[in-house]
């Protein structure tokens, strides 16, 4: 019979009655004739519980010992919707990452996956099983112990057990019934999208609109996994992510991402010289800070400003980085400014790259309402500004309206 | 380096605190040069809280699934115990059932160790670890799924695996320091003992004394495991359970004990012919009544009063039961006496088989104070007697006084 992964988040689980729900959902797509290998997160809350009952024990806790217990919560909810599906007649099992086995590396805590087993899984399925509940997040290292792939590696471990059974699709169940041009609460114009290429999403996934984890939909590209993203609350269509031979024409711009807690450095007169970013970028990354937008001026007289961006909370490090490196005569600059007031707007679609002009439009949006580009960054399929923080809801809204994304 | 196992209840791993402390005994008998093994319980409420959500979805639920959920409390202590030993300083990780691997046969549920590899756990000792902490109350099955030893069932995995390893001593920490010679709630005279052997704990733990399951006690026996049952709030000895070739002298009776909830059930004028007491009892034991003390009289006339108790939380599945019999012919009698206010008293002494005249001090302590004997039942080293509940705690006082057992 073919196969369906169906993945529910924290949220479609919380408690009996969602569990009850969920597994009306995985009955009806047996009964559509699928055997679906479902994939489920820890209730909602119980991770976090968990894991402060970790740190508030061992604060710089062994990550193996941190798996074992956090991994818990997604073997509840397993059996728990096994017996759920039992109830409804659905014949069912679950499945531990030992279990099927989920073969990860060593890296505890953020576990990446090496192996997929079928065959046991496969064999049970022929042996009239009809729905495999599989503890999402979870894996096996190869020294036998539990390892986990990392926070919200649910995603992950449904995507990567769908490449494995070359399942037709892949149904991501969550909270919000799909992807939208932009997030719905600041734009009520927002229009839900049918079809998104993975290069999309991917940049939409990085750029906040937490619908999915980056790593998983990088995974879905890499294997051609068709992603559907899609409410457990409603019958809704949800959003497909595929590959771009599956849309038939698109838009210049997708969507509208925003991030709204951004920080700007800049490093003022620097001096010019090859090796230079290289002398500032190398530190801030060994002090976990995660720069992001980087622009450098071209200078003629061999001192240049230097500007780059990252999330607001980490702004002290960067700034505590950069003081050590001009004390230390690694890095010589004249002194630094810094704005944590400012939030990250980007346009996003694969259609840009055959369609010129969307910068030029983007940009003489934003200045319709006099708001004032700090930084621009780009990358194919996705133009990206800094701007005040207190333009962010009207600048998405004119961005939304200027790309006519309400138009569909 | 010589073994110990060390479990610890629910009570005494209920929250971060209490793991901690509970850590904290472990380094010490690490410090004193032991290896150490520690089982540890669900943080108390957990298996609750889990068995609650199990039976709101599913009231008749697959066993299989049922311990896949409730196992994952135990998981829980055990990794955030390994965290806190590390914390401290030993070098200390969890196992799974499954890691051990503590083999048991398919009976989900309720179900029997088979076999404990101690292959891996030696070696990891030899490598260095100084802790292994085991999750207790559950194992792995032929079929390579998780299974749980039924309620309790920590205790049984503490002896089991001190029975395969051989180790020096099993101690049981739980929140009471020992075994009394009666409820300290009760007799304000109880004292705790020092040693008391396995019959006579089998005894008094079937009979009420809730400090330890009976099928670890009889396992412990089978194994001549020595175990020390003593508090995880105080640093008090505790009692040791040991065979009697290590109990150098004892008195007629070590303990009294009680048992409140008890029913009585007369069936009065039954046909006295062979075959009516398999004809009674076979059908009670189907209907789930667990019959305890049993007393038929011998008759002259060819009919028989028979008498019998059991928990009185059975006694209308036990009226049902008979009613059934009677109606459709196959037992005989005139009619039942029921009387569900009774309670059973017992004493209970190894030194009982060598000394004579026990039955009679019990029965003229009870008499002494107005208190009438409904039914008496004995084995080779204890006395058990109905009497109505309001005697209760009188009746334990009577003969707690009456065996001098405050003097030890």
């Amino acid at each position: 019979m073919p196969q369906l992964v169906m993945k529910f988040g924290g949220t479609s689980v919380a408690g009996v009655e969602r569990i009850k729900s969920a597994a009306g959902r995985i009955k009806h797509e047996v009964d559509n004739g699928y055997d679906v290998i479902a994939v489920v997160s820890a209730m909602s809350g119980r991770t976090n519980m968990l894991s402060q009952e970790v740190e508030s024990i061992s604060p710089l806790f062994d990550a193996r010992e941190y798996d074992v217990v956090v991994s818990s919560g997604e073997i509840q909810t397993a059996g728990l919707m096994a017996l759920a599906l039992q109830e409804i007649g659905v014949p069912a099992r679950s499945w531990q990452g030992w279990q099927v086995p989920i073969t990860t590396n060593s890296a505890y805590g953020a576990a990446h996956v090496i192996d997929i087993g079928t065959t046991l899984l496969n064999a049970k399925f022929t042996a009239g099983m009809r729905a495999a509940v599989v503890a999402g997040f979870q894996g096996v290292s190869p020294e036998n112990r539990v390892s986990t792939l990392g926070r919200g590696g649910s995603d992950t471990s449904a995507v990567a057990i769908a490449a494995a059974f070359g399942v037709e699709r892949c149904d991501i169940y969550t909270d919000v019934d799909g992807v939208y041009t932009a997030d719905p609460r600041l734009v009520g114009k927002a229009r839900k999208l049918d079809r998104l290429t993975y290069e999309e999403m991917l940049e939409l996934a990085s750029l906040g609109a937490k619908v999915l984890q980056a790593r998983s939909v990088e995974l879905a590209m890499r294997h051609h996994v068709r992603l559907c993203v899609r409410s457990s609350f409603n019958d809704a269509d949800g959003t497909l992510i595929c590959d771009e031979e599956e849309i038939m024409e698109t838009n210049a711009v997708s969507g509208v991402a925003h991030s709204r807690d951004e920080a700007k450095v800049t490093l003022l007169s620097v001096a010019d010289r090859p090796g230079i970013a290289a002398a500032v970028f190398g530190p801030l990354s060994q002090s976990l800070v995660n720069v992001d937008m980087i622009v450098q001026n071209i200078s003629a007289s061999g001192r240049t400003d230097l500007t780059f961006s990252c999330p607001v909370q980490q702004i002290r490090q960067a700034e505590q980085c950069l003081q050590n490196l001009k004390e230390s005569g690694q890095v010589n600059f004249h002194s630094l400014a810094l704005n944590t007031e400012v939030c990250k707007l980007s346009v996003v679609g694969i259609g840009m790259r055959s369609q010129s002009g969307v910068a030029a439009r983007m940009f003489q949006a934003l200045a319709d309402y006099g708001i004032n580009i700090l930084v621009i960054a780009t990358s194919e399929i996705k133009i990206s500004v800094l701007v005040d923080r207190k333009f962010m809801e009207l600048g998405v809204q004119a961005l939304h309206d200027a790309f006519g994304l309400h138009e569909g």
